[in-house]
């Protein structure tokens, strides 16, 4: 574990992974119960993600003073990289694949721990289920929060996880939304 | 933090409690809408312990292979409280109020990281909710899958919950049961 990821996690209270993720599989298993279409779950992953979202990124400011504030979205995927991702998921990531003019990028995760023991049926990934949408949904809910509008969906294959990050608006003289459902 | 919950926490990988806890609110929210009555939701996070508890209890004895076995319920709850809880949780935990001759107990958790971040409304409680009961069931299952049957619930009071075990037998020559629903 690097030395970053150590400090990052010095600053917040740890658990375990292990714990975590066997929680969030009994979560989307009682999800699919409910939901007759995977798709509907991962509709209802990424607005859980959006509203925790919306809670972790006051809890990473009020952690967080001494970040800058982001003027493009080069620093945003640093500081999502480098310090949030990193704090919340006990991961490191690196951000690629740039395009549209810096609009659009994947964060890549270095290892998922919603993943880790869990092995997703290929038929429920091909029927619309993205696992591992509540993260993209916790992104997009903390970039709106700081008025930073983006569309985020997130890939498994194998052990690796990519979030799809793509830039929409900055919101202007508006709090953020909220979003129920 | 004290020296041994960061040492049983080095050995396990380690995210953030607050995303936890609200990923964990998120779910209870979530099956609170789908089950009409509080009490079959404490139902449903006792069941869902429970099979964690398997699967953990395996974890845990791949990780620990110099704690001895126990052979009264006292060393249980000294590996429940010393080892187990704080590798899983990252909280510290104390056995107290013993009685029928040691059969039951109380673990009393320093702090729970599952109602940090969360109000759990009073009149969900009289209903019957049992929030943290997730954690009750997890013992249940981690010890019967090393054959001591226990009953176990779980009490929120304040920043305090009390996981109140009641040992029943010892499961001789037989594997765990398993529990689905």
């Amino acid at each position: 574990m690097s030395k970053a990821i150590k400090q990052n996690l010095a600053d917040s209270k740890k658990m375990s992974a292990e714990l975590f993720c066997l929680t969030y599989g009994a979560m989307v298993t009682e999800m699919l119960k409910d939901y007759e279409d995977p798709k509907d779950v991962t509709v209802q992953l990424d607005k859980m993600g959006f509203n925790m979202g919306t809670r972790l990124a006051d809890d990473f400011l009020a952690k967080n003073a001494n970040v800058p504030r982001c003027v493009d979205t080069r620093q945003i995927a640093d500081v999502l990289c480098r310090n949030a991702i990193p704090c919340y998921l006990g991961v490191s990531a690196t951000a690629s694949s740039w395009s549209s003019g810096d609009r659009e990028f994947i964060i890549t995760l270095e290892s998922n721990p919603l993943t880790e023991l869990v092995q997703v049926p290929p038929n429920l990934v091909s029927a619309g289920l993205s696992y591992s949408q509540m993260i993209a949904g916790a992104i997009r809910g903390a970039l709106e929060a700081v008025h930073y509008k983006v569309y985020a969906s997130a890939a498994d294959s194998g052990a690796n996880t990519e979030i799809r990050i793509r830039f929409d608006q900055v919101l202007k003289d508006s709090l953020p939304a909220g979003e129920d459902d």
